[in-house]
């Protein structure tokens, strides 16, 4: 009989060309793959609550497998850790009813966005921030993310070429504070995301923060559904998938 | 007539076998030095407040180098962040009066030392910290660091080989401290430091932490200016020389 294992885990999307599987690339999810057949001695398929893109980081990207095996979580906790690369880490493994679906069942998810706003780069952190010189103005920028809560069209945010049947999403909350002095961070969380959707919102409150456009532009921008209006796509690198929540 | 310039500096060390310059050895010292020379077309030479061991990182270690220049330390500052490899940054530069010596000027130097006390590592902090599975007692590490403040003879804490005229150092604060939640932060503050002399004090701590020995025992190894009485020496890469105070 098969058993379902849900996985809640961390890395470094640095190396990576993101979540997903692909033919010739380095990917997370092929990484784990790889580990987990080395352990079951079968062909393990991951599920994850969704795909990240290459340069994105997780803390708690979360995904299911299913295997016939007498391993415990335990086990493939200490294993899994033990045989992946040092920035892929396994931070949980617990056996699931056989219904649980890491994407279907996902309620909410919550990004962390990190914005370094000093005038040098950070030696220490360079792999896990966007750096912008020029000092942005956080009221402005707190004052237009106030507008990205609530049941909204996010077409106007939603990335070139990824079309979904429906661009309404319910974000809870989102909301822009200092930390450390020098850093600037974009907290959201919501039923769902479309592809690009929080690097190109970040992209666009950084307009707000330059004072190239105000916060009334930013939400007359998401009302208009329209992607050219947008501003640039943040960089992948300071994006972090942060939680994952189910029912 | 020559300038001198103080530099206040950032790296992330993993990649370096320590602050100073070897014959073979990649250093940041001799990188700094490397693009000093493109910039100035001199031989630069740089004199640090003290070297950094091999993959311990700096958040503000300082340095001077003299020079016959039209360049200013503004354009040091761009100049040397742009040529520079990302793991290492300028934070500052600035005119010094020309007795300013960054080693014999030093006051006082602040070490931090980072545990990551949780059963599995970190796949994007793996870099910078000290992962410790079993969970240490901090109450007993905090009332053992209680004994490294004040002036002591730390010959205890010395590493092997590395005989100094005097190993009498006035620490003024060392404390340990919980930070976001799994997280161990040990901070130091002395007028100096021997060799090692942080990561040994550490290293002991720790066996603190596993109650291998009472916080009355670390200090017994104090007094006993007796090295074979410590614990084994932290990793480097745990260690940050957070900065270096002047007159």
């Amino acid at each position: 009989m098969e058993t379902k294992f849900k996985l809640v885990i961390e890395y470094d999307g640095t190396a990576y060309h993101g979540w997903q599987r692909q033919a010739t690339d380095h990917s997370i999810q092929a990484e784990i793959e790889k580990v987990l057949a080395v352990m079951t001695r079968r062909e393990v398929s991951l599920a994850a609550s969704g795909r990240t893109d290459a340069g994105v980081h997780a803390l708690g990207q979360v995904a299911h497998f299913a295997c016939e095996t007498t391993i415990t979580p335990e086990e493939f906790l200490k294993g899994l850790n033990s045989l992946l690369p040092a920035d892929i880490v396994i931070r949980s493994c617990e056996a699931v009813a056989a219904e649980f679906h890491a994407r279907y069942d996902a309620r909410r998810k919550t990004y962390q966005y990190r914005i370094l706003n000093r005038p040098v780069p950070s030696a220490v952190d360079h792999r896990f921030v966007w750096h912008l010189r020029q000092e942005l103005d956080l009221d402005s920028m707190q004052a237009a993310a106030a507008h990205v809560a609530g049941q909204n069209d996010f077409k106007a945010f939603e990335g070139a070429g990824s079309p979904r049947s429906s661009t309404v999403r319910t974000i809870f909350r989102a909301e822009f504070f200092r930390e450390d002095q020098d850093y600037l961070i974009f907290e959201i969380e919501g039923d769902g995301f479309l592809r690009y959707m929080v690097r190109n919102i970040v992209g666009t409150l950084v307009e707000v923060g330059r004072s190239r456009i105000t916060p009334e532009d930013f939400k007359a921008i998401l009302k208009s559904r329209d992607r050219e209006l947008a501003g640039a796509t943040a960089p992948p690198q300071g994006l972090f998938l942060v939680s994952v929540g189910y029912k």
